[in-house]
Parts: C-alpha cells; structure tokens; sequence
C-alpha cells in the first residue's frame, strides 16, 4: 500500500526510529501567518531593526512556531492514530532559527506502555535540526495511541522511560548571542520589566483573551503541517456540541502569546520543562492566561539573561483575573485548558 | 502591576507622548496575507516588475497596510479602552514602505474633552516612523474612552484642538519618486482611465462586493497586531444578533480594494483628510463601495501625477448602484458604514 | 463606465486577445498562505535545501498555486458573468516559479457557442508568463457565460475549438533541470515508491481528508485575486442551504495536496489533460481523493524522471476507501466533485 494511515499501538518497539518526511524552510511568510494566527508581539521576534540591535542578525523565528513545524512533522509516522497527547516533559530550545532556514526532525521511541483495552501509550523524544544537522528543539512526549484492535497482545517490551522534571538551567540558552543589552529599548519591548523585577511566587494575569474562530483552526491545522485526519472533523465527543477540536499546539501558541502582556521582556523561551494539555479547547472559545513565577536562576557566564521559571495557565470562556487553577482536592476547575512549566529568558 | 489594562480617560493629560511597544518589519509575508484579507489587485503593490518599470525600488506596501500597522502599535497605550472611535484628521502618508523596512509609532495627546457620564473623548496624533526615523503616515484621531468609574472628575485641562479640513495639495506625494509615465501599462494596471479622464461630481459604483466572515475578521485583528480585547468578542450589542463585531480598520482596507474597480490607476493614498466608521459592520456582512470626485489639483513640480479627492463610501449588505448616501434629514441610510475623504494620486 | 462589470456572451468574438491586469510577484508568503490553505507538503516544493540538493535554485511556486494565480487574472476580463467553469483541457506547465518571479497573463477567445436561452459557451485559452515572456503555464477551458438579456442573438460566429484529449508525453518537463538522484532522499520525501514501482490500473485512496471553513474560502478567493463576485455571496442553490461556495480552484489544490500521501515522489505537475468540477463543494464538506494509474511513459531524454497520468477524483463527505466514482449508467455519485487527468513527474 503506497498510502499510509500512521501506525498503530502495535507497530511501535522502543528504540525505533523514525526520520521524518517533509522538511521546511522557515520563512517571513510563515511569521506573517503565525501572527496572524497568534496575534504575537514579541519586539525581538517582530523586528528586524530590534533584533540587530541586540545582537540576533535578524528577528528570530518564534519558539513555538518551531515547536509546531517540528512537531507536525512527526506526526505521519508516530502520531496519526494517537488519541490524546498526554504531556510534554523536557523541551529544549536549542538553537535560534532565522527565516530561511529549514527545518527537519527525528523521533525515537523510548517507552511503550499497554493499559489493556483498545490503546497503549507511546513515549517519543522529537529532535528538529537545521542545516549542518545542528540542533534547534528536543522534547518529550507520550500519547495515547489505538491498537488495530481490541486485545491485541503487547508486542513490544514495556518501558517506561524515566523524563526529567525539569531542564537544568545551567546550560539554558547558552546558544544564544550574547545580547547588548545597552540597545535594549524598553519602551519598544513593551516593558521596563525585567529579570530582578519579577518575585518567587508572583502571579501575573495577562489580561487579554483570544477567541478561537473556525477558520483560524483550520488553518491553522493545514498550516503548520499536521495532516487532516483528527483536527479538520468536528470533534464526537459530546462535549463539542458540533463545534471543531482546536490543535493543541495552536492553543499553546496563543497562551505564549498572551503572555506578552505582562512578560513581555520574556523574549526566549529556553525549555518546556511539562506541558499538558488539560482539558480540549472548541471553537469558538475565547483563551485567557495567567502566569505564576516558580523559579529564578542566574545563568553561568552570562550577564545578560536570567532565567525565570513560569508557569503558564490557559483558561477557556473564563478571564484570568482570579487565577483559575485546581480545586481543593487537586483537580483542575473546568476552565483550565492549559498548563505550561517554562524556562523563559529575559535581560537582567 | 506588570500587566497592562490601559489607560482611562482620567488618565490622560494633553501634551503626553507615547513611543509605542512592538515594532515591526514589514515583509512580503504581510502582503500576501494582506491580500488574502482584502483581495486588493493595484499592479503597483502586486508587481515588482510593475514598480521597478515606473520608478520604484520594489512593489511598495500597500498605504492602508501601513495605516493598520502604526494604528494597532498604539492601541496598548491609549485604545484599550476605547468605546468607538469617532474619526480621522489630516492622515498623510509620508514616504512609501518597502518589505524588509520596520515600522514604529509615537502617540501624541492633543486634546481632551470631559461629555460628562462614563466617557470622554481623546484627541491623539500618531506617527509612524521608519529606519532613521523617517516619517511614513501622520494622522488625528479622536475617540470615546472609558473613565474609570462615572463621574470621574476632569483631572486635565480641556482641549478641542484644531483640526484641519483637508490635507493641502500643493505638498502630496513629494516623497514619491518620479514615475516614469512612458512604462506605465494600462493593460497592467487595470484601466486606461488617468487623472485627466475623471471630472469633478464624477460617481463610480465599485460594484464588487466583499464578505468578511468570522475567521477572516479575528486573523485580521491579531494580524494587524490589535491586542484581543474588543473585537474577538461577539459584540454586546443588540444590533449583533450575536456576530463579532468587524475592525474598522479591515472596513477601511477593503473600501479601498474594492476602489480597484473603477479607481485602478489611483496607485497612491496620498491623504485621508477624514474618515469615519458611520456604523459598526459585523461578521456575515457584505461590503460594497462607491466614489465620487469631489476634487481635483496639480500637483507643483511634478508632471507625472495629480491628485484626485475622492470621497469613498463604504456599505453593508446592499450594493452601491444607487450611491447611498444621507437622507433628506442628512442621516447616514443605515447601509452606510465607511465615509473616506481621501487624496489619491494618478498617473497624468 | 469606468468600473466594469465584465463581459457578458454577446461581448466575445473568436479571436479576442485579453491581455490581463494585476500582475503579481509570487512570494515566500504566497507559499505560506498556499500551505495553510492546501496543507500541501511535498519536500520540493516546502524546503530550500531538499530543492537545492537535487537541482533547484530554491523550492519552486507549487504548480496548482501558478495555476490559480493565472486563472484568478483572467477572471475581471473573461470569467466575472460565467455561470460555470464546464471543463478544462491542454494544460501544459511549462517552467518552474520561483519566489520573487512575477507572472502576468492573456487569454484568447478560441470558440464560441451558443446554447439558446440565457447563456452561450465561450472558449478560452489563457496562458501565464514571466520575466523575458518565458511561458509558465498555457490551458484551455470553457465556461458558461450569461448573456445580458434571454434570446440575445449570436452576435459572433459559432465555433467549437478542437480540443486535445491528451498532451503528448513526449515534450513533459522539457523545462525542468535535471535532477540529481543521487540527492533524492526518500526518507523527506515521504516516500520509497518511484515512477517504477507504479502500475496501470492502480488506486490508491490518498485516506486524508481536509475539511473547507468559511473563512479558507473567503480568504482563499481574495487571495488568488478571483474579484469577490461570486464566491463570497451565499451560492443561491437549494443545496447550498446558507452555506457558500468554495472556488473550484481551491478544491482542485487542496485535491493535489491530498495527493501527497500515496504520491508523495510526483513533484512536479507537468499538465492537466482535462480536469472537472463534477458537482459544487460548499463551506463546511469535507474533501477526500483517490487517484488510478491510467498511463506510464518515458520521456526522450531524460532518465532522471518518468511520467505517470494519473485519474485524481475528489469527494465530498465521503471518504476514498471505495473509490467512489460513476454509477452503472455512467452518471458520477453524489459525492463526486472533482475529475482531473493529470501527467505527474516522479524521480525514476
């Protein structure tokens, strides 16, 4: 068969490795529809003048934006039969990525387990590189991924891998060019806030809200590559009364996005320490976010950049102005949609 | 507080200057979405051949691109919480932006006015600049704000500055280069038509009509770089029958793209010597256009382009066959959303 | 008049040449929108390198994108009063696109018949061009016209133009650079399977499916440059039910892009022998497509590709598994929309 519909439960063995199918050249047609998706404003990312002041040759390309083109990229091999991405765990940002710039990716198995009945879960670390095989992302991930039927037996060894808490944030950004910060102009980066201005356990509600139109969805979807199987169909579950399931990627996008307002000095995203997605977003929903500072650390050897760590909360249909969290017995309030545990980098 | 609400009208002074977050560089990503969003077809911005042959480096941005970048740069800062913005004044674009340039925005208080209750109205320049803080659009508007709570006391001076009429002629387009006439294609271009076939009175129904729909509306809003406060959310307004309410800004892009069709040779938005959003338009609505020429000027030391005022009507749902206008009473019919008064300059 | 409302039956005469307004530069932010609308990810045509390594300068303008730019040209002239696109025949790609490269377009009237009633058929051929007039693409099609009122004489000469049933294999890709094989990476390309391993009689169900949102549609119409006229209006038709027509156009690249899985090495269309909208596509359906073998030719000259015709059919709601295709009476099934008999290059 020369067509393919991804592969199942049982397909996968640890250790197997997938190189994926179409690379892609970043380009400023890209960050024009990212933003617009987005609505993302970010000086160091929008402008070209910004950037070289500070020590970047151009604006580079958004963080998230490269984790979604890297991400879809794997998907016709490991993820097209995958149910529910159940989290993220040490995302590393690792090289700067220019327009022009073409990206490709790798993913490994590195765990299978089976929870019996109809799907098992699959444990991948992604790896996107760009010319000269240098590195610019690696993440974990583990997904719930349907067997061909029920009660297929386990045909893999199980394993399941350990995967860090954390990043260490010793070796965070040590990619990046050593920013002037003399030409770091707060009035164009949106904020005279920085590093030493933000305190352990600060909570930051961003404001502003996004709503999730059909359109942008699909787009969206087409966009950043991942193929048409899951996302364009109006989702079954009940819960969707016909409305559409929104990529996740593209929700974790606007909730960095929305970040800006508040953190807006953040201009690098160093690491996804965990992600998941808590609950799914519809179309027609309107995301809001809110951040709460867990921890600071001083870079070694660089003067120019701390790095904070944040996490990021996305709600849906409901401002952030109360901080929407868990309740008292740890689950999370309806409205949480999202939540991200980030290394971001900003001018000390 | 590191977010950002913005500000109240209490919180204004006139003579306050704001040099606004988040500049951007403008690149052929943005015209091929802004093109996407406005269907605009003039061979100047589309071609760079075009452009080369009659005097141009590459195909400029388009003049209403330009507007809705420094426009949304000011938002954080001074339209948060503006209620409807009541109009433009002496809006002139200054020098032509090419991909590749960054665009950044000062705001300039320039009047207040307390109407008592809720709201009060602020009088802003803007100024876009370029590299070397060349100046490419200038422009007044006024706009309904927020108080903080009613009955806020006049905490400023009061202040209804001058506004001019119109731009004068005598200085439109200096910026431009010469355009060499004999390269000049009407084929290309889209008519043979030129400033001296137009006459004064002269009604042109544009005829095409253009549908914005949901998701065209919120990509424009992000897209445009305009914080998601207002428009992503269905208007409250009983008038909405729960659609999204429309940017003015998209309204104003896509009048003038539909001008293409009978206005084809009107390469350059010189001046907006006023404008004004009659009516809100909401998703589901189809826009139609029509002109009349209600002057027309020489302009001093140049032989290759004159200027044309043209007053550009925008409606909703009905055609402009029949030029809606004012009625006996001179109220807007309730088709009409958009009234420009605008210098366009054509090829002599 | 100095807009125009387009040219109605009676206005053609055989032999009328349209040269077209509104030339435009392909851009690296076309590709980008082009992929958020199609999804579309051949590794030629998405990444720098992949081209570059194989003999491209850079990643060519995707063929169907080269097409609907064309054709989008020629719509002010010859296509704002046509009911329906009946057919295209002899479409030829004739040279590579690459970002930055600017393409205009002429169409001649090649026949004309009139049909009774309301409208006649008129018979085009328009061809594409850029710099130096190297022709880019040339196609046949025909289209139903209105005339302005029921029983307009036939003003012109009734003619019926020999059409080809096929383009001779012979002369495919005589423009393209010979690539080097060596470079050709299976793995990014998505695909072991090359010219060889494709046998006549084959089907493959392409199993993705992308489903058109309101807002693609609307954006796609104005972003090929197709005058908003028809397309953005709700399609009058009792099987519309509110919903609005999707240019044909656009379900004909979304059909190529769904292609990929099962195609993923036919990179380069070399010529569209016929193609047809079989039945409308409305916002809100799903497309799916499957394609057979139905010719397989060498080219004189060449041992770095073969050519494959291949029959692409599309689907609306129904997915490809069992080819849906024509009843036993010869009529299509319901849910067949699209029938194209395409020449596809693939690396031997």
């Amino acid at each position: 068969m020369k067509s393919s519909g991804g592969r199942y439960y049982e397909d996968f063995r640890v250790g197997q490795v997938f190189r994926h199918a179409s690379p892609r050249t970043v380009t400023d047609g890209d960050v024009a529809f990212y933003r617009a998706l987005t609505g993302s404003r970010f000086a160091l990312q929008s402008s070209d003048d910004f950037a070289r002041a500070v020590g970047h040759p151009v604006a580079p390309i958004d963080d998230f934006l490269v984790f979604n083109v890297v991400f879809a990229q794997s998907v016709p091999d490991v993820g097209l039969n995958a149910v529910a991405n159940l989290g993220y765990a040490g995302c590393r940002f690792l090289s700067p990525v220019y327009p022009g710039e073409t990206i490709s990716a790798v993913t490994e198995v590195i765990g299978l387990r089976d929870t019996g009945g109809r799907t098992g879960v699959v444990y991948l670390r992604t790896t996107g590189h760009k010319e000269g095989g240098v590195e610019v992302i690696d993440f974990a991930r583990w997904q719930t991924v349907r067997k061909t039927e029920e009660g297929v037996p386990p045909f893999s060894e199980q394993l399941v891998p350990p995967l860090p808490a954390a990043v260490p944030a010793d070796a965070l950004g040590s990619h990046l060019p050593v920013l002037d910060l003399s030409a770091w102009d707060s009035g164009l980066s949106g904020s005279r806030f920085r590093w030493g201005d933000y305190e352990l356990g600060e909570r930051i509600d961003h404001l502003d809200g996004i709503l999730i139109d059909e359109g942008s969805t699909m787009l969206a979807a087409r966009f950043f590559g991942n193929p048409a199987r899951q996302h364009p169909l109006p989702f079954s579950d009940e819960r969707s009364r016909g409305r559409w399931l929104v990529p996740g990627g593209l929700v974790m996008a606007i909730g960095r996005a929305l970040s800006f307002n508040g953190l807006s000095n953040a201009v690098h995203v160093a690491a996804l320490n965990a992600g998941r997605y808590v609950a799914p977003v519809f179309t027609g929903s309107t995301i809001h976010a809110w951040s709460t500072i867990v921890g600071k650390e001083l870079i070694d050897g660089r003067d120019d950049l701390g790095a904070l760590r944040v996490r990021l909360v996305g709600t849906r249909d409901q401002p952030a102005a109360d901080f929407p969290d868990r309740d008292d017995a740890g689950a999370y309030l309806p409205s949480v949609v999202l939540d991200l545990d980030l290394w971001l980098l900003m001018p000390r």
